[in-house]
């Protein structure tokens, strides 16, 4: 009996490391084409995004579900119980993930002219670089890897220093050329949702370290960019 | 025994209200002194803002522990564990407000000269239909008051009109401008964050209609506001 329940949870945990590793994977794709139809102005790449924005949702619903039935079920105690609510946790910030991504996308039709700009080659690679945040929080997950969750963790730094950089140099490009201002707004929100990405992957790599080895990291400020000021 | 059982559930749950309202009271502080902080420029009431901000994290904590205690000891059925996840997400989303909030109050010392600003007028009346929304959407589900969680609802077009009328004014703003962009800039983050305030009290007003008449809401498309182009 006890080793149909320890079976039966375990067949649970791993249906929700794999409707988690679905949601992680879809959450990437949305921020890797919102950039993609960023960059290359399109529009129909933009919609698919949104339009498939649902699909993350459903997963994190099903993951709610799974979770409060094996809770209920097979009453796990200390470190499984703990697995669960992780698992729960993750789910959430992995939608909130896909949900910038699917904020970039919206964004993209009204940003109409954007081949002068040097910080289309900025926004790309900060892109990039929050994409692979999310990608190996998620494997340091699955695989309970806390070297992986801490690398995650100290990435975070470089999407902001990417951030306070693309920040300036759309407040100073706003000046200078008064006619993109609109443009350079939503570019601004653009990054903005970016940075928000990399400090999401990094809280899915906090918990992933605090599961892994018990641990507290050694306290830092999260949150938000700090040289626009509004951060840290 | 089944008397017992159904007693401590109702203790719980009441709990799990009383928690969830004293978030809410603290999210709606947050914002409100957040645009008081804002508009007499009092940075040591912005800092008091973002201090108090970790009390409602740990209040989510103990929803979180109680609604896992809540399910594994009462094993409850249907329309009460309904319920009980209903708390979860909602105290889920009344944390990411205060995260709002916060990031409001990070911003006002970087919003150093704001009299000339019309939109010093707009603001803080957006602010305050935001907070509205948050108490009204926390009374209807203390209340299960699918009526009031409707008119919650309704009200969150009058901020997106708000926030389309302020981004356009900040726009032209900058473009007359050029030296007020950084703090302009700054600005439009701020709507943007108390934009996304109105999304998400509207959820929770969402979340209370469904709980009380099992039914949803004919569909309307949810997320940002639409007219700066990035939402709906």
């Amino acid at each position: 009996m006890v080793e149909h329940t320890v079976k039966a949870f375990d067949e649970d945990i791993d249906s929700l490391r794999g409707l988690i590793a679905e949601m992680g994977g879809r959450a990437e794709s949305s921020l890797e084409n919102a950039m993609t139809a960023l960059i290359r102005r399109d529009k129909e790449l933009a919609r698919q995004v949104v339009r498939d924005d649902p699909k993350i949702d459903a997963l994190e619903e099903q993951v709610e579900r799974l979770v409060v039935q094996t809770i209920a079920l097979r009453a796990p105690m200390a470190n499984d119980l703990r697995e669960v609510v992780a698992a729960l946790k993750i789910a959430g910030v992995v939608e909130r993930i896909g949900d910038y991504g699917k904020n970039i996308a919206k964004r993209v039709p009204l940003i109409v002219e954007n081949r002068k700009l040097e910080l289309m080659s900025l926004l790309p690679a900060m892109g990039q670089i929050a994409g692979e945040m999310v990608h190996d929080a998620l494997n340091a997950f699955a695989a309970r890897d806390a070297d992986l969750a801490l690398a995650v963790i100290e990435r975070d730094k470089v999407v902001d220093d990417f951030y306070n950089s693309i920040f300036r140099t759309l407040l100073t490009y706003m000046v200078e050329n008064p006619k993109m201002i609109s443009e350079s707004a939503h570019l601004l929100f653009v990054a903005k949702n970016i940075e928000r990405i990399g400090d999401h992957a990094t809280n899915v790599a906090e918990m992933v370290y605090y599961a892994a080895t018990g641990q507290y990291l050694p306290d830092r400020e999260r949150g938000e960019a700090p040289e626009d000021g509004a951060g840290k």
